[in-house]
């Protein structure tokens, strides 16, 4: 069955078996690449970023940078490339035409077609995409980083990622998304992004956008889901635990706060730009590939420091909206309210003077803490699977240190071809 | 500004200013009306039936209770008809193509046009309209007691009535729906239909349907409302009291449960039928005529007995849904949960066990009792309601008895022309 994504263009997949991929690597120069352009190879390969086929070419950066569209129209917002200094392509001897193998973690890991060699003004590119240029901004940073040429062309995975546990049991490509969703039974599916541990507060803003995307329910026949799609890349210190992220959104299925038939949590490999508005673009995208219908976008989505107003991203989607296949949906403020004695919505409670936001410096504090607070506002099973978390995989706190960044296990490993 | 209802017609307003009036009604037999007819000419003159102009005519009866539609199509559930005996017929010598007066509590009230005088098999029509003859069911018993014959043609509203409080507050025709809707700027706009005080298991069942109504939701506006349409009419003993059940319904908006641009409470003069399926499918009318975008429908919409499937409503709402300008909204059950510590949905909370289903039979009992109950099952400030409303008018009890059913006030009274 052939699953359509983004653009109207069937899923990419572009994925040799193990031994097509031994011979098609014999010979090929091999070039080392670092986690994120291994992260980005496997996720244009599996389809993630459909109708993408490998890293942008010269056309494609310039109209992504200039009209938030691929040179062929279709909606895209963040420039997808790979960069190498002219010191190692010389070294290396690439040129436009060769067939190259990415080497990752010290095994081969995908054939990219070096289909063009070009430059890109990255202060352009960062004023474009992040509407500044200012290197404190961490998306901005990261392109200023980039070496001095790009190269476009298509990417073929030849050896597929294993991935470790707890990652294995939430993974799934976008096919495989597509027939989880097919097998549930769901014909809705929204899509919540997060790089956080839930609160009660996230909770209730899934399971608002649960009945805003649930256009046509029948009540003999659920057919809308949750995809908490967690997104997994480059962390920061003080960032929540991959692990404790993955393991702690399922606890909400597992301990019931939904029903088997309305939740599911997978990741994707994503290094965050922070690109606020821009950002929230590509989500949708994203999700698009995965089969989501709706994607749930709150208040600062991808967002950082003050670069972007509270509500951006809505009006830049809306702005866009008839050229998406997913439908946004822009969810409210939950808070907890001690006269409701529950947790509401802005959109819904009048209490404002007596309600109580949630924090995230809040809920550090009591993680940090290990005290177990109220199950109004956490639940037990999710505070405990988050310290179990942390102790299991030895790090005792589940927000990321040094420690963490230097002893955390692979993701995935990579086998010998 | 010209509001369209029902069947994509105009808003039907049948209403003589009272200068016409005097003289219009000059000469006319008079006629006395029951409750229930005076009742539904107001409805009608007022267009809460549109397109209906006036009671039905034998080739509407019958496209009703064969179709159910209207001779020229547009769907239509239950027969609005007006009846006689032969005897009061002969005495006041009425013919088709008069003009009489109907006139309740001695008031003149509206000018009917007697287009036709019909038969009608009211087994049939039983049958048809309620899926059984058996006259236990309460709308089968109202069919078989009309008079012999019935009576088709034009109302004239030519007295509007003159709500006494609390109803006065509440009292809006259809075209102030549509005013009130439009000054509150609402675009959306989901019914609940009720003649219940409500508990918190009522008060998510709107929330979570005002996220399913709104389907367009930007955070900088909020465009979506609840309409709580109370059913004013024929009262049975047990029932909550009329002024109750209005009052209740706003408290939650009052005591801030609802803010005030997202909430508001008004009523129908309706007698119930009971019909289950069939009368879903005339609520779904009414308040498309009331300018509502969406309609909520539960379990056992406007059932009795055992005479209809718990969900019955649903799939003949859903068999017609493309020919209904509103769109029902089927809402799950909302239950309060220990563990989740809060009232949640079916469709989400997983703890079957666990879950305490809200119960009529309860919440009654507390109100009988005078018990304030938690607020997490009942808000204490619709309790105070209820138990000050009882007291207020003078019964006591906040369900209907006897003594209710004989001292009321009237809902409304008619004024000398």
């Amino acid at each position: 069955m052939e699953y359509i994504g983004h653009g109207g263009k069937p899923i990419v997949e572009r994925v040799l078996k193990p031994d097509e991929a031994k011979d098609a690597i014999k010979g090929l120069t091999e070039i080392p690449v670092r986690r994120q352009i291994a992260h980005e190879t496997i996720s244009i390969a599996y389809g993630f970023f459909t109708p993408i086929e490998g890293f942008m070419k010269y056309e494609d950066v310039d109209s992504v940078c200039k009209n938030m569209a691929l040179a062929d129209g279709v909606v895209w917002s963040i420039p997808i490339v790979f960069d190498m200094n002219v010191d190692e392509l010389k070294e290396k001897d690439i040129k436009e035409g060769d067939s190259v193998l990415f080497k990752y973690m010290d095994k081969p890991l995908a054939i990219f077609e070096v289909e063009e060699i070009f430059e890109y003004d990255t202060k352009f590119m960062a004023e474009k995409v992040y509407g500044t240029s200012e290197e404190k901004h961490p998306g901005v940073a990261r392109t200023y980083k980039y070496g001095e040429k790009f190269l476009g062309g298509k990417i073929t995975l030849v050896n597929e990622p294993v991935f470790s546990e707890p990652y294995a049991t939430y993974w799934k490509t976008p096919i495989q998304h597509r027939e989880a969703m097919k097998e549930k039974g769901w014909e809705a599916m929204v899509a919540h992004q997060t790089r956080n541990v839930p609160h009660t507060g996230h909770e209730w803003l899934m399971k608002g956008a649960w009945f805003a995307a649930n256009e046509d329910l029948m009540v003999d026949k659920l057919r809308t889901g949750v995809l908490v799609n967690c997104i997994i890349g480059e962390k920061r210190k003080g960032d929540y635990i991959d692990e404790a992220i993955l393991l702690s959104h399922d606890m909400l299925r597992k301990a019931g706060y939904f029903r088997d038939d309305v939740h599911m949590t997978t990741f994707t490999l994503w290094d965050m730009r922070y690109a606020g508005p821009k950002e929230a673009i590509f989500h949708a995208i994203l999700r698009t590939n995965l089969g989501c219908t709706h994607h749930m976008f709150g208040r600062d989505h991808a967002g950082v420091g003050d670069y972007y107003g509270t509500y951006d991203a809505h009006y830049l989607l809306k702005s866009v909206k008839e050229k998406l296949a997913i439908k946004p949906v822009f969810v409210l403020e939950w808070w907890y309210c001690p006269i409701c004695s529950e947790v509401t919505c802005s959109a819904l409670c009048n209490h404002t003077k007596e309600r109580q936001k949630f924090s995230g410096t809040l809920i550090r504090s009591i993680l940090m803490d290990g005290v177990k607070p109220t199950r109004l506002i956490f639940r037990p099973e999710v505070f405990d699977t988050v310290m179990e978390t942390a102790e299991k995989y030895g790090f005792g706190s589940p927000f990321v240190t040094d420690h963490y960044l230097e002893k955390r296990q692979p993701i995935f490993t990579l086998k010998d071809l």
